[in-house]
């Protein structure tokens, strides 16, 4: 049985408030049970550098952690300097998974920067965070079409994430910090809603894992994302 | 008139939502209107190295604004490399402020740290941050008593903080963003709930001030302050 | 037809040179084709401060390019100040993967840190890195028992990994750079010698690929570390 | 009685020796008792970034203090590879308040840096800093108008700046380190020539303090600077 | 007698491997004895901002170890963040000394940038750095001139390098390791084929040395260079 | 004729004001002509880590430059976050160099820090620096023996340092800004009272220069530094 009771193929309770930051071009507030993070979408007229010229646009994302989000304060880390390997992995994640979901030469010499902080962490912030950043990036194209700066919808996929592991020996999925602590394999899935794969992580905590082992998660995961998606959607149609 | 068509001496709508995270021991979302901040206290049975064997404790705070809280973006600072300037100097200003409002002796060789993160900015984060930050710190103590982590209760002193200046030639108080970017004069003012000073910062940010302007702006931080008490008791009565 | 006109399950040429480095505890050059990479292992009788006291051991791992490794030279990150986002990322892979080859509880309080550095790179550095590095940690644990510094084995597993990817819509193995760069699907798969899996990565550069293609590439690449791990063997036995 | 003997409202012996730089267009070494700093005024014929295209110019400040102008050795923040917050705190005061004598718009597309270097330290090295940028400020303006490199002098304001505290309860002036370190609150004012108020900042350090005391140090400084006023005309003037 | 056997005026073994890089306009792997170097020329048809307009090239450098390049691990100095005040002081040594090889005028607005990484330390890495840094620049000239990237050939001196120090009372030639730690002078010279000084460091480590035996060092290290200058021709003429 | 129009073996102007810094153990303001450079000892009880349980004592030297002793101004390190390659080649100069001057082992498990800091630039900051810091060392050394915290005197060698060049084609002593900067040789001799060498330094700035160039320049400055004997003695003892 899992620490949370929930069944293994069952998610917690997930909520998206939209519209959380007064300045951003799109926004949210997703919960995954107690992990909570907010997604930002910033518009720019510009493109980073190395893209001059290339007639595409971007789509960049940055991660962090108020430094109690967690159970013991993390160092906030603008103080240390740096950001973490860990952070740095998460944010390229993110990047790498919502340049996917747009149509980068639709967009133009123009780029989408996400920001995802999270506010309280109880596992999972990396899949909330994407699953939140689509809903972010919606909306912020929506606004910006409404507003005529954008004249073509660069979105082509829908993006949804979930987290899946191998607890006790048994596939489980959306785990909370107590499950992912003590959980022999972790993985995190990123799929579009017509049913492809985006991102495939999956990492031996403790054991290796066999062919069919990462079969059942993977089967968890792309459940538990079909509901996502059903969820995002009336977010955005406002339901 | 004021940009805000607030009259010189009205606070904007105040809000404080206590226990906002879930792992901090005291945590209040504090609202001055759409400035909107995140302050969090974190206990810890230790103590800096310059304080070793003192004898007392320590009080210290760090600041920060998420990224898209404000009108353009900011850079990220843990992503610069470096907190800026302007932030150093808010967090200095936070630990200062709240050490007064303890007896370090009395909480002997234990800190507390104070995070505050802006979520939306629009001008007196520093100030908002202050005054939720008691209430934090109020809710970390009771809790730590309770606890019976802490026997004696080290909290000494009721803290609240406003902005002022002068605008249009007029003394007005608790400025939003418009406001404090074309004021003449930008001041800031602690004051404990018995009516004495913490701190004043009162800056020419274009035109040099009169004794006179300083002591109006003075008589409505003052004033407005007498209102901030009556609303933290009533956030930490329950009320 | 892939540019390197190898056929789709071909791996490049490969060669492992032992104990390239005179002073580490173990070493090789391992070479993939054109990519060549210098893995040594250093062994320590301390641990890092988060482990003490745990009884048990710990393997961490470095990540490096030589500024002309590649065929625009690039920066040097001890000039740059900090290691880039994708070189933490392919450090924290190598060393959790290796913590995988070895029980951290017989290692006892000790540590192997394992510096893999690019001396030429033309794709796949990280699992040509990997492979090679648990040659260099065979080296030295053997030496280090040789030695009697210790008493007793800590490898338990035997571990490999190769990179396979979509290309033109075809699955192939172990891409060079020009395949990588066009790939439409990049993956890195580490599996232990037994067959069971270690880390599974895989990410849609371009398009999101099926369920069908991910398995496709899952078998290329679980055949392919087969032919590696009788080449680990070879090498160390001296053959 | 004050540690230095001197009556609550005497200030230290001062001295300003002008020119003590060779390369720099105005620059002097301001002595307030033991409190020793360097002010140096650098003239640039450009203007930073954010301020392009507006048509004023702008003044920034930096300050620092030599490893060994303390008691206990300081370590040196070229070498720790920061300024401290209260590095940066006080140069954005000394350049904030050094804005406020220049008109901006006059001076047009240029920029003036001013930096302050402590030689020995005893207490109110802003103050002192500020007293002798202004000095360093006018020395640079004559020199650059005698070479008719600026055609309008943009100078508008005289001014200079003074330490107040509460010591023992009693209101003093031009506190030195020993004095400073004792005072129940802390404070600086920067005053013009004619009257008006640049910049205030009173702090508890121990104590909150009553409106009464504020006035009394106040009262104090106002004075104080009038001495300064006098002996910067003087220096200014050759006598 | 020298730990090394070797006689006071002998070189060690010393080989060059030509173009080691696959990338590189110009490599070599160059061993003294135990000490093994990789030096790589970069060409870039660029110049650095403070030389633009001055119808001149430049040529930098840059040196790097291989963690495991010693006896006992060294810090990555990319983890650490910066380079140590050795790593800048032998790299500017290479950069100034190659600077003196070419005629800056004829390489017209280009730049070679030298990067040198020590694979195994064992004493005299600079030296053989900028020995090697000859072979890499001359194959890399000779390859763009034959590529007609370059019309001229700016190569004006052929250059070499060698250690020199007092050991026991006595000069030696080329220390290694064990012999330049335990050395009471620590020289290095770099010299043209036309017998020219380009450079010469001399270090008392222990004793203050004298004019003659200054002398003698001077003499051991120009007939070793003799030597250096008949092994990069052989080299260089493919012999 | 040199633009100086000294004689060719003519030092600039000299000296040397002791004990200028008033919290340092040992001081002085050096002036080579227009250079000046303060020159300060710090005393502590401590040794770095590396050397514990070594028996032994410790000098090491820190070097900087106020921004605007140049002609135009430099760079703040502490703003830019680093040392420059040049300050920090400097500053190891001047540590090794004057660790020449004491017996480390009569030290004891103690250190000196010696601060040398730039007040006015015009060419040989680094040879005045070490000619100051054996007067700033001397008289630190004499006070703790004075107040008896040192028993025994560890000074052993008095140390000068000037510098040297080929200007025109003509060996010159003690270079300005002007003759450094166009000079075709740079070089920098540190000598002991006894006539033997510390160190060397001489590079080829445009054109190799011949053994005969080298042995000229070694004249004048030994030559220069009997003259630098006799100024320290002279201030050390008062006359």
């Amino acid at each position: 049985m899992r620490p949370s009771k929930r069944k293994n193929a069952q998610l917690r309770n997930i909520s998206i408030e939209p519209a959380i930051l007064r300045h951003s071009e799109g926004s949210c507030l997703i919960k995954f049970g107690n992990t909570h993070v907010i997604c930002s979408v910033t518009y720019e007229n510009t493109i980073p550098p190395f893209l001059r010229g290339q007639n595409q646009g971007w789509i960049t994302a940055e991660y962090g952690m108020l430094p109690r989000s967690t159970t013991t304060r993390v160092k906030r880390e603008a103080v240390h300097g740096k950001q973490s390997g860990r952070t740095q992995e998460i944010q390229r994640l993110i990047g790498r998974t919502m340049r996917c979901a747009v149509d980068l030469k639709v967009l133009g010499e123009r780029q989408f920067i996400i920001d995802c902080d999270v506010i309280n962490a109880d596992g999972g912030t990396r899949t909330a965070a994407i699953t939140g950043s689509y809903i972010a990036l919606h909306l912020a194209i929506s606004s910006l079409i409404a507003k005529k700066i954008l004249k073509t919808n660069p979105l082509i996929k829908q993006i949804a994430a979930v987290s899946a592991g191998i607890y006790n020996g048994h596939p489980i999925v959306d785990l909370d910090y107590l499950e992912d602590s003590n959980a022999e394999v972790d993985a995190n899935f990123v799929f579009t809603s017509s049913g492809d794969i985006i991102e495939i992580q999956s990492t031996a905590e403790k054991e290796p894992f066999s062919e069919q082992q990462f079969n059942e998660m993977f089967k968890l995961a792309k459940d538990a994302v079909a509901e996502l998606f059903i969820l995002q959607n009336k977010v955005l149609l406002g339901l």
